[in-house]
């Protein structure tokens, strides 16, 4: 089942570097442990911005609330969450 | 060269239904032509509205201005046009 | 799976009386035929407007998709969706 | 007499995590005392935010704002207020 | 229990003037019955628009829906409803 | 003259206690002062917020403006101020 | 006591041209009545709108009420209303 | 030329009292000095608010933002610049 | 002096298409005229709708206001004006 | 291939001087460098704001991501992107 996510990461000014290096680090692993389970299936940087347009895969709202609010940089981000489904005119299986 | 899309189709109730349906056929045509193109890359609807997420794939802001304002429902569609890049942590090639 | 929609139907005010009759009629029963198969699980009025706010329990974004767009009064309401899970701190079984 | 409530629970980055979990297990304590009192009838997580759809069951709004401002969170909430009734075509009595 | 409802009057311009006069002398007839009965509690002009601020006493949620959506203006407004309670400083028994 | 003011507190998490039940009980006896005097003619809490809907009896706006201004709680307070007049249906003599 | 006033014209493209024209003339001459009576004080163009920037001096929000309602031009407009007081800096004993 | 601005001063809760009574006197002086000059044609407080809407009569645009960017108060402000032209209708020379 | 003027085209759907046709010939005709006569310095398309980024180049506010609404197509825009002026840091003479 | 970015600066009010003043002499170098490589076609003042307009020139959305991303000042701008292309009216051949 699809899901879009707009995140938009917002770290304040005066925020420690080496902490915010270290959340970026680690939330970039996990990101890529979701892209590799199919979860995470594509994403997309918003030029000019500190934000991403993404397309989750999940069996349920329940399993996307979880792989969201398990993000290390999630207290940082903005998140605007829209359902999708196939659409009928697509020839493309994988736009499932 | 991607950018994102949102659609919104708003067809007035009082509009003539055949010629809606022509006009639905024939956007059908154009976007599995412009799809199979790899033009329009991912298509994916709204749950519960008449509106579309899309990703396209073109080679500068001319061509995709060209591509949608040539589409047969374009007079009936809000538009909201986000230009994208490849994520630096994208795993995926096809995530250009 | 839940998710909650609101419904404001906005019916034209030169629309047909007898036309909207029929409509609020079908729209009625198609809306208990959902209700008794639990996939509507929930309604309420909102207080001094010809709105509602909904909880639905469907298996997917897709059969939620499939269920608004068939209502009877679907071309006449401007919906807003809102992707639930259930609450970790909720006794009810049902709240699910 | 129904009322929702949306609530957006807003703690800020550098307030003292121990404080914040003994705010939220009392805040919990407190939720499911109302809910079994039957006066906080429903709780349902927004998928993706620190946020939840409630429907209050209770007397009058003097009652409801009582039952608000009390909370344990309060001070970090922000609060949408929506009040319902029951709707006619609803075949369940609890949607009261 | 209080209520603010700010309505909004908005008749077409191409509207038939002998009806819009008509609904007017029968939306001031109901206000007025309902002045009396203690419901409509007050009411004010906004300044400069065809609106009124009003604040309605009333049992519960759905007599509120209910004097709402018989007023023979009813179709021609947009309502914003705010729920109110008693403020604790008021020195004023009427302000309940 | 009428005008209702709506008035949202925003006292900051961090601000001293004593202090702010100071600023409360001089605000609280500012406006039973203004309130015996007939120029604070209305005052409601709003539904689950640290706010109020107030009505106002002053002879200009700069009344107006003088006595918003020196509450001691205005520093923390947003204000929306929209003028009112008597409306013309109203049977209610103190609904100037 | 002065009232800013900012107004739209809004006139359908297929009104009637020579009704139109009437109407603004009719206009025309009502301003420059209450211009001269010393009760519209300013008047500006917002550049590139249908659009002005009133200044009103009125005993009272009923006078500025009657005033904006009779405009012949008033069905076609939308209106904000913004109650001004004399500025404490201000060197002119005009801008009272 | 005419302009409208619309001022908004925000000066934080914790901002040091003497050095803020300093930037109103020598706001209030730069002020009066360009009213004198007639450059800030009219200045209004807006009821309730610590803001004003003021006409300015610059030569040009580049004008105007040296005016407001020098202005003591100028890094609290919010502002919402309005270009303005003589009315066709006015009777009074000075509203030019 | 320059000011920026965003305008977006909203022609209705059963607008006589010779009509349009023609007021779109005249409107080019009368652009290339600004154009050449160094008014209308800059004008681009926005991807993906009827609009443009216009940049002009006039003497006055008034200036602007004559060229803006004797467009042919003016009664069908929505026009956004921003007054610009030379940026301190630009080594291009003609971005005065 | 044209870009319009709309960017506001805000440097809290408590951020160091001498900082900012090395931060603003980076930016503006930057800027010319690529005002100069033609990347930065335009740039102007928004009046009355500390924000500016701006036309890109550059290849494809990631080189403008890149550029806008690595400009001194981005950590304290809100950006407004959006996509041009060449009007097909513009006698101008530089306005491509």
């Amino acid at each position: 089942m699809l899901t879009m996510v707009e995140m938009n990461v917002r770290i304040p000014l005066d925020f420690d570097k080496e902490e915010a290096e270290r959340l970026k680090a680690s939330e970039k692993e996990r990101f890529q442990e979701l892209q590799r389970a199919g979860k995470w299936r594509h994403i997309w940087r918003v030029a000019g911005h500190y934000a991403n347009v993404s397309i989750f895969d999940v069996v349920s709202n329940a399993e996307l609330h979880d792989v969201l609010t398990s993000l290390p940089l999630y207290p940082f981000m903005e998140m605007k969450v829209t359902p999708l489904c196939r659409h009928p005119s697509s020839i493309h299986n994988d736009d499932r």
